[in-house]
């Protein structure tokens, strides 16, 4: 089978336009098949200030009223996928930006019947395969930003991780496919301060007892909970890392690996 | 040839949400190929307004400097896109929204050479029309927003009605193009402020007349140049009309159809 990477792009690296470059164009010179899944950066919440909309934080997970959807449909979906588009394609790297509406592309249920109402927060429902196959058959590149839709109407604001990693397992039945969650440090750390001290290889144990010592905790958690959960269901590779050194991620050199 | 029609939406309808249900509506339920392209409406006027960035408009046309280009993708290729794709996709019609730089769909050039400098504004250089015969053949309805890119990584703000224009005229060599521009008014007026002076009919010496008397003027001017353009590049039916009444436009009972 053909190898697809699915690739995560998070945190800082979104707001620092030089390093997002940077990152672009490793991804430019990625050979092979690969979708890219950006998340949101800071700009929505500046905007959000600048609109004096107020934002709401509750473990680190945005609940996103009606004026904040708003937001983050202009940031995400708008601005930050069509920046990303263009600079691709300035590579010749023929990127397509989509949010989940597009083509019917993820579909998403509204979070319900948890403590806190979250607001246009969507779970993952479905991924649009074929449409995925069609794009990739003709050379494209999908750019995917995260927010989804749930046929009725409703876009939804979705975590990007969780649709890299829906997207990775759902074509993993067709493809050797690997998911690489990238962002601003080095890996899983077994100090959060400390780049040196990566863990190169992680099994369930070891994330068990990681995390029972406290060593990961907060959004860490659910980005390894979807890494398990994508290599269980087909996915073949899962690694986590910098951003600045895609090459040094996909070829084992750097990063933490996750294996089950 | 099949027939296929581009449909440019503009004007107050995508500000009053139930008119822009209504007409979203009825190109739901339009049978046959079908391509949307829509414009921007007040709201990245507003947003300009609430993020205190000047906005500077010449002959009615907008003067886009970098941060009204940021509004503009945000509003345009963001929130308005995907709202129309989301409300397609609840009406069983497969909206897939697209930006110039998507694909490569609409390469422009910045507009440079004229008296004002419009800033960030760029004008059609090509169509990928292989892309959009693709998508038409995987019965997907593209959504286009008026935001292009020039292939060096810079998005550009473009026409809605020239994008229509040359999609038309770039896919009248593979199907029977027609172009529909609808908007608030019954369609090309003897007397801007009645509905009731409707000319059914515009041929190129009837515009000449209408225009020396002063009667045809400001942004129609371009719209109708654009209109007898696409006639003469082989899109075989242009019709300016209301957005309410979408298939009144189609079947020839409602709006202006220019003939050569």
């Amino acid at each position: 089978m053909e190898t697809l990477r699915v690739i995560k792009i998070g945190g800082n690296i979104i707001d620092h336009e030089e390093n997002l470059q940077d990152f672009l164009h490793q991804l430019a010179e990625l050979k092979g098949l690969k979708i890219l899944v950006h998340g949101g950066g800071k700009l929505a919440t500046r905007l959000a200030g600048q609109l004096q909309i107020p934002q709401q934080l509750v473990e680190g997970r945005r609940i996103t009223d009606a004026e904040t959807l708003k937001v983050i449909t202009m940031v995400y979906a708008g601005f930050i996928n069509k920046n990303i588009v263009a600079a691709l394609q300035s590579m010749n790297c023929n990127a397509i930006g989509l949010c989940g509406a597009d083509g019917n592309l993820v579909t998403a249920k509204k979070r319900t019947g948890t403590d806190i109402d979250y607001g246009f927060v969507g779970d993952v429902e479905s991924i649009n395969v074929e449409l995925l196959k069609s794009f990739l058959d003709q050379q494209l590149i999908p750019v995917i930003a995260p927010v989804t839709h749930n046929g009725k109407g409703q876009l939804l604001n979705t975590n990007a991780d969780t649709i890299a990693q829906e997207i990775a397992r759902s074509l993993s039945k067709f493809y050797n496919a690997e998911l690489v969650y990238s962002f601003d440090k080095a890996g899983v750390l077994e100090d959060t301060e400390d780049d040196n001290s990566l863990i190169s290889l992680l099994n369930p144990e070891l994330y068990e007892s990681l995390k029972n010592s406290g060593k990961i905790f907060a959004g860490m958690i659910p980005k390894l909970d979807n890494a398990f959960e994508a290599l269980k269901s087909g996915v073949s590779k899962v690694i986590i890392g910098k951003a600045e050194n895609l090459p040094g991620l996909l070829n084992g050199s750097s990063g933490t690996s996750i294996v089950l």
